[in-house]
Formats: C-alpha cells, sequence, structure tokens
C-alpha cells in the first residue's frame, strides 16, 4: 500500500482530460433522463439510494473514477484503518471510530485493550445508566425523577450529537420514545449558558459535561457556570453531572461526578457521535434501543464502504464525484440540502466534518499539495433554503454542486391534504423540481428569467427519517469525507489548525501581547 | 447618473493593478500593527466601530476604492433609491425598505400615497395591536390573555423576523420586556408545524400568517395546518390570526384574520424585517418601544450610508472592500462570523440577504457581465466555529474573507470568572487571537502546524447586543450589499432565480411531467 500525492497518480491525467464529457441540459433531458435517473442510482443501505443522475459523469467517467479507487488503494487504507493501522499520523493514533458500531475486521488491540469490546462495554454503561434514570433506580436528592439532560461541549462534542438528537426527537415524540428532553450548553459566550438554565428546571436535570480531554476552556468554563447555578438551587452539583471524557483525563473517575463514560484518543471529536460522546445523551433523550438503532443504520453503511466496485460503495463514489468537481471542475463549494426540518443541523455537523478533516494544505507527510482539497460545506433545509440563497444557486457565477437529502415518508402521523396533495408530497415535488432546474435550466428570451442549467446535484432517498436511516446517513457522510482525504494524501483526522487561535487567546486573557493583538483587546474592552 | 457595467469603469484596471499591494503578516505585525488597528478603523451609529486593519488594503487601495465610490456614483444612486426612483428595473418598483425607518431624502408618493406616512401607519396599527393583546384588551375566547405568538412565514417573512427575535430574547427577558414568546413555522415539511403546535398552548397563541402576495404555497399550507389544530382545539381561527400582506392580495382585511397589517411591492421579502413583517411580531414579543429601538438604530445607519467619504460611511467601505476581495483577489466566499451566541441565526438571514440579492449573472438591463458578483456567505456564532470549520479557514486551499462582529458586554447578567478572567472576556479574547491568527500566521518547522497568514478579516464592534445596535448592523449589511449591488451593475432586488423551481414543482404536484422528472418523482414516492 502506497500514500501517493493526487497528482502523481496516473489517472490524474486522465480525468482531466475528461472535464467535458457530460453536458448536463443535454443528458438530463427527455427519455435519455429518465433513462440515467434508473442506471445512474445504487443502493445505501436501510433502504436508502444514492442517487447521481444529476452529476457530470458518464460511463467513461465512472471508469475513471473506478481506476483512481484502484490505484489510490482507497479500499486497501480503508482496511488499514479499521485494523488499527496509525492512521493519523500528525497525532500518531489510530482511527476508530467505526468500531464503535461494529467490528469490521481484524481485532484491535491498543494500550493492552480490545478496542471493540471497550467501546462496547462504554455503551453497556450508558445503556445501564439510562435505563437506571428513566426507571427511577436513579434520582434526584428529593428522590425525584430526572426529566432533562443537557450536554455541556463543544465542537464534535456539540454538534454531530446535537444534529442527531434534533433528527429524532420528533420522531421519538410520534412514537411514544422520547423519555428525556435533552438541551445543549456549548458557546464560552455566558449567554449561552444563562440562556439555556433559564429554559430548564435545574432539580431535574442531568449535566453531560463532555470534553475527550478534560480541559477545553469553554466546556470547563461552562462547567462552573452551571455548577454555580446548581448551588444556588441549593442542590449538589456531583448529584447532576456525569462525565465523558478519556481515562487520563482529569474528569475521569472524579467524584464530582455521578458516572464516567470514556472515549479515547483513537475517536475524533467529529468522529464521535457513535462513541459515549453521542451515546450517554442521546441514550438518555431516546432509551438505549433508540441509539442501538443508530449505530446499526451507521455499522451497515461502514460494511457497504468496503467494497472496491465503486458502484457497489455510495460513500466512495460520493467522495469520488466530488473529487471530481473539486480539482477538475473546478467547483470550491458544496450545499448540503435535506429536504426535512428534522436535519435543520444536520448541515453544521458536516460543516465540521468535512471542513476540519480536509481543510488542509499539506499532505499526510507534512508536504504542501499543489491541488485544491476539502471545499467549502454550507446548507440549509428545503424547502426554506429555496426561499434564500437559491437564487446564488441558479443564477449566480460560481456553479456550486449540490447534495440533497430526502424522504418519502414524515416523521409524524400529522399531514394536511391542500390542493389535492400532502405536504410531505409539496416537499418532495420541490427537490424533484429542483434538480431538474439546477440540471437543465430553461431558456428566456428575457436573460433576466433565463436559467443556464449545467448545475450538478446528488440526491440521498430514504422512506422514513429514523434510527437506523440517520445512522447510515452519518456514516456515509463520515466514510465519503475519509475517502476523500485518502485521493488526496491527507491526514483527515488531525485539527492543527485550531491550535495558534487557542495560544493567542490565551495570551491576550495573560495580558501577554503586543502591537495590533493589543490594540485589538483594548477595542474589544477585554483590557 | 449612469449605470455601466463595473468593467467598464476608468478604475477597474487600476484596481486591478493594485492587488498585491498589502502583505497582511508584513503590515500587521509589530508597532505597525498597533498603528493600523488604530488607524483603519471608523465610527458606525450606536457607538459601534468598523475595523478594517486586517484586511488587504492600504492608503493607495482606500484611494482607489474612494474612486471607485465616485465613478460609480454610488451616494448619487443610494439617494435616487432612497427618493423613489424605479431601481427595482427588472420588477419595475420603487425600493423603499429604508423610509421604514426614516425619511432620507424628499417625499415619496406612489400610488397617489406618501410612502412614509403609509409605513409608519402600519407601524402605528402594530403598536396599537400589540398594546392592546399587552394589556389585555384583545383576549382569546376565554377571555384570557396571549402568550405566545407565531410567525408563519418563509425566506425573507421568517429568516430576518427570526433572526432579530433571536438577537433579543434574552436581552428581553434580563430587561424584563419579553411580552410574549415568539415561535417560526416556516418550512413546507409538515413536522415543521407539528413540532411548533406540540409545544404551545395553541388556545393561548395569536399566529401571525405573513405572505405578501397571499399565495405563498407552504404559508398557505401551513396557515391551513394551523387553522386545524386550532379548530380542533374547539377554537375559532378568526379570533386566532392576523394576516400580513399587501393591500391587494387575498389575505387583506379579511374577515378569516382579527387584523390586517400591510407592506407593499416596494419591499423585498430579504429587505422587510424593519417593515410590518417584522414589526408585527417584535412588537407582540417585545412590546412597540423594542421594536421602534430596532428602527431607531437602523436608521442611523441609513444616515450614515449618505456619505460620499467611504471613510465616513462604513456600509459603502465594507461593500468596496468586498469587491475588491471578489473581483481583484479571487475569494469566492465570505464567512459571517458573530462572537454572540444571541445572533446564532444572523449569517443565516444574511445568506439570504447577499446570496439572494447579488447571486445574478446579469446585469439591470438583463445583459450577461463578464466579472464575478455575488459570494457564498456562510457562518456560525464564534467561539463554536472555532471548534468547527475554522480548520479549512486557517489551513484550507482556498482564502475566504471574514466577517467578525463582537461585543463588549453580554446581555444577561450573568458571567463567572474562571482563571482571573470571566467568560464574555474569554469570548472576545478568542475573536482577538483569531483575527491575528488569521493575519500573520505563524512559522513552525513542522509544516502541518504551520500557519501561512494572510486571511483577510474585518469586524464590527458594539457595546451591548442591544435594539439600537441590532438595527444598525441590520441596515449596515442591508446597505453594503445594495452598494455591492450598484458596482456589479445588479439589480439586487429581484430574484428571478427562484421561479423555475416553483413552475416545475406545480408541474409535479399536477402529474404534468416527463422524463427524468418523473422518474425523480417516482423515486420520492410523489408518484
Amino acid at each position: 500500500m502506497e500514500w501517493k500525492n493526487f497528482d502523481l497518480l496516473k489517472v490524474y491525467n486522465k480525468l482531466d482530460d475528461l472535464k467535458d464529457e457530460v453536458v448536463l441540459k443535454e443528458v438530463m433531458a427527455g427519455e435519455e433522463g429518465a433513462a440515467r435517473v434508473a442506471k445512474y442510482q445504487i443502493p445505501m443501505s436501510n433502504g436508502m439510494t444514492y442517487s447521481f443522475a444529476a452529476k457530470q459523469v458518464n460511463d467513461n467517467v465512472l471508469a475513471a473514477l473506478q481506476e483512481l479507487a484502484d490505484e489510490a488503494e482507497l479500499t486497501e487504507k480503508y482496511k488499514a484503518l479499521y485494523n488499527g493501522e496509525m492512521i493519523n499520523t500528525g497525532e500518531k493514533r489510530l482511527v476508530l471510530h467505526q468500531l464503535t458500531r461494529g467490528q469490521l475486521g481484524e481485532d484491535v488491540v491498543a494500550d493492552g485493550v480490545n478496542k471493540r469490546e471497550f467501546y462496547k462495554a462504554q455503551q453497556k454503561k450508558a445503556e445501564d445508566f439510562a435505563n437506571k434514570v428513566h426507571s427511577g433506580a436513579i434520582v434526584n436528592e428529593d428522590g425525584e425523577k430526572f426529566t432533562t439532560a443537557v450536554q455541556i461541549g463543544i465542537g464534535g462534542s456539540d454538534l454531530g450529537p446535537r444534529a442527531l438528537y434534533l433528527s429524532l426527537e420528533n420522531w421519538a415524540k410520534a412514537n411514544e420514545t422520547l423519555k428525556m428532553e435533552a438541551k445543549f450548553i456549548s458557546n464560552v459566550d455566558p449567554d449561552d449558558a444563562s440562556a439555556i438554565l433559564s429554559q430548564i428546571d435545574v432539580a431535574h436535570s442531568i449535566f453531560v459535561l463532555v470534553s475527550k480531554s478534560g480541559t477545553t476552556l469553554e466546556t470547563l468554563t461552562n462547567e462552573s457556570f452551571v455548577k454555580n447555578a446548581i448551588e444556588a438551587a441549593g442542590l449538589d452539583p456531583s448529584k447532576h453531572m456525569v462525565a465523558v471524557t478519556s481515562e487520563t483525563s482529569p474528569l475521569a473517575g472524579n467524584p464530582d461526578y455521578m458516572e464516567s463514560f470514556y472515549m479515547d484518543d483513537y475517536i475524533g471529536g467529529r468522529y464521535s457521535s457513535t462513541s459515549a460522546v453521542g451515546g450517554v445523551i442521546l441514550s438518555l433523550a431516546f432509551g438505549p434501543e433508540v441509539f442501538n438503532g443508530i449505530l446499526n443504520g451507521a455499522a451497515a453503511e461502514d460494511e457497504l464502504a468496503k467494497n472496491t466496485d465503486v458502484m457497489k460503495n455510495p460513500a466512495m463514489l460520493d467522495a469520488l464525484i466530488g473529487v471530481y468537481e473539486r480539482n477538475f471542475l473546478g467547483y470550491s463549494a458544496t450545499a448540503v440540502l435535506p429536504y426535512s426540518q428534522a436535519l435543520s443541523r444536520f448541515p453544521a455537523h458536516l460543516q465540521q466534518l468535512d471542513m476540519e478533516s480536509n481543510g488542509k494544505s499539506v499532505n499526510r507527510y507534512g508536504e504542501p499539495v499543489n491541488y485544491p482539497t476539502g471545499p467549502v460545506i454550507f446548507g440549509e433545509p428545503g424547502t426554506n433554503g429555496q426561499h434564500s440563497f437559491y437564487q446564488l444557486l441558479h443564477q449566480g457565477s460560481d456553479i456550486i454542486p449540490l447534495q440533497f437529502v430526502g424522504f418519502r415518508n414524515n416523521q409524524m402521523e400529522n399531514d394536511v391534504v391542500i390542493q389535492d396533495s400532502t405536504s410531505q408530497q409539496k416537499l418532495n415535488a420541490n427537490v424533484a423540481a429542483q434538480i431538474m432546474a439546477f440540471a437543465c435550466g430553461k431558456a428566456d428570451e428575457d436573460r433576466n428569467k433565463c436559467f443556464e442549467g449545467g448545475r450538478p446535484s446528488s440526491i440521498i432517498v430514504g422512506d422514513r427519517l429514523a434510527p437506523e436511516t440517520l445512522g447510515a446517513l452519518l456514516a456515509h457522510f463520515e466514510n465519503k469525507v475519509m475517502f476523500q482525504g485518502f485521493v488526496w494524501n491527507l491526514n483527515s483526522f488531525d485539527q492543527e489548525g485550531v491550535q495558534l487561535g487557542k495560544v493567542l487567546a490565551k495570551k491576550v486573557l495573560a495580558r501577554d501581547t503586543e502591537g495590533a493583538l493589543t490594540a485589538y483587546s483594548e477595542l474589544l474592552g477585554i483590557y
């Protein structure tokens, strides 16, 4: 297995030659278009489909992308990763987040521990804890049940778990499995914690403090904030808090917490939703069975990602098409557009997942690369986005590839028929219409009403957003980002780019600054 | 006054020649950097400051930008706009949103009405209505006070008012002026309305239906959804709903609503927050005085925008620097990064404001332009973003200009001192540190830990996020977008790019499709 820069691969120039192969507005028109939709879709797990008919690919491009997958040894690199090779070269760590949901290959033993067993044990611990809280075996000082769970964490300890919670909150209500309401405190802005504290009943709340290192500034600050509030209510913080952290952190096994749940250095924050980082809060909110459903959905998708044939590997194909768009078609951003209000914060999670993983300019050996890497990721749910930034997507100067997500059915029972269609049908009619409008455009004598078309999109379609489909969606994007990192020869698992700001912020707080940093500190009223 | 394409202006080539003038990591270092911070900041209204020291400008560039402002006649075009010329050429409409907060020039009479008086009358109507609801002069069927106000609208009827509500919700709590809780229903996804309805007490809720045309699909669908719920609770919808619409819409003066408030065709959705579209819901939520504060803040900023000297006109300068970055430095996206949790949805509002206004490829006469126009806009509050996508901003392959916002004080009383600093100080230390880290970077032998720097940012700093400062912030960005549209010779006030999708969605619902659109409709379970 070889780690080579993308532009050194033989297939690189071939792909460059293929960039003008497909004129979307032509191939998507008429009956040829219908045939493309039928042909260019492949199954994901859990009854989902990845459709890429509206991408600028044809059989030639797909064959070249298969060559790329083979030459870049994507399957072998994934295998090396889940078998426990040190893929995170910068921090010299294994990369094991997939092990939180299944054993994909050989046993991985690190620090003398079978890591799959370790993650399962932590899940079991979260399950037992949640069950005891729900049954009333664990209660507050007055012997009353806890009703609310509040996650205190930032970045990966916030965005993924929050996106997953919001994705299933209404589904859980409809299925009578919402055990506790969940809230999230993340920002060091003191108004964030104040606002959440004003919305909850502290006496009936469990706070889940999440920090792998146990030293995250924002999280420890918010912990103190919350502890003050608990004490001000005449209560004992150690009866209201649990910790999710690494075994070596100052929070581990600390009597200040009712219980400690463990993750480790082999799971990066943005990949940690299926570890205890997501497991504790989601098991408390929805019950362990629902969290297990998410894990099962993700595990099925992880299995699919093993396929060497890109036409049987939706995450790999999605990744390769993205690379083709970024490096040969020259597109620098991607919009994620779920047609599901429940996925309102899923784009924010993907923004971290993708931009923090592949927003890099050096390869895994620290050498500069000569090609663009990760794109800007942004998005909002449809149909809302249609009434907002879609204007630029349709008629703006740059082409921005689109990643749609849709479901045949909504989560809650409630719907209404107006003008012979349900809201859900209207929602889906809109996403179907958008795909075609972006691909084919429409000529008009009034140039202001003219749509050039040629704007590529893919869509993931599922039956309903539920624990399994949500887990599959999560893993699809994790694996997509991983494969893109392999192609670009990046280390997608460190984040050195966030360090400098932390160092300088500490200097400001220690008043150890000069020049412009002093001037800004004064402008902002810190000095 | 002449409307010319940007690349036909004399100053265009001069600006292109100036693009390598400033090496940020050099000019921002040491004492020169401190001097730059002091020199390159200009006052906004309401005690706010626009600081652009960390932008790639110097006196030469600023002089050229002044030439651009003069040659493009920005002041004259703004004046023409607020004096009632038909600036929205595509739809043949005046553009009068600034008139909702002040009389900037001559009286504007349209359709036989003095428009300033018209907008003031609508404000007064909203004020009286809100006062009656708060006092108990208007009550529900059981004679009880209303406690919740729910806005039903999408796009500009949602994003701006929602962003403003969230911006002041905690401020209002702290200042005991939160009169009613506000909620928002926007998406046609039936789970959106269901979720909100499950959170509120319908019997004590007023629904504010907002649609200028009275024909917006999502809004009318959600209205039916809500009416069903009201009727299911044994209540009369006409005793729980008001309409915000144009005088010619089917909703106007309709007995189905307790009251109708009017806007008109001269205010585009994304510019409508200071009209009745924002005025009714915000007056209900916070009281009319607070909404008035927003208007006053915006009016002061609108006045500043009249200055011909760019050093006295922060919105114009911000606009010109953005054009310089987009057209000569080649940056295709801008990140908006407020260090204030209360501004969590402000970037989503700016995303619509900017991308829907200037995401266009033809000029105001419908002729194609040969230069890039509006950038992609995205953002999340700091410090959250630092733990998410900042990795790419620091070390990714593309340079993305940053627009920071910060406040010296937080909104609520609560704060906590940890390690000798408050949370607010930590928050602001982070933004100061980020500006410097982006500008100057840091060398490191380990290339993976190396920061190239040279990444430009500006920051708007205020004392506290309150009604006036929020209004000023809103107007600053509206006017920035307007000036950029003038430079690019666009019509920033129509949105033809959203039409095609609507037409095709209707065809899907009428089953009047063929080819790929039929295939997608089947895939999505509509057929």
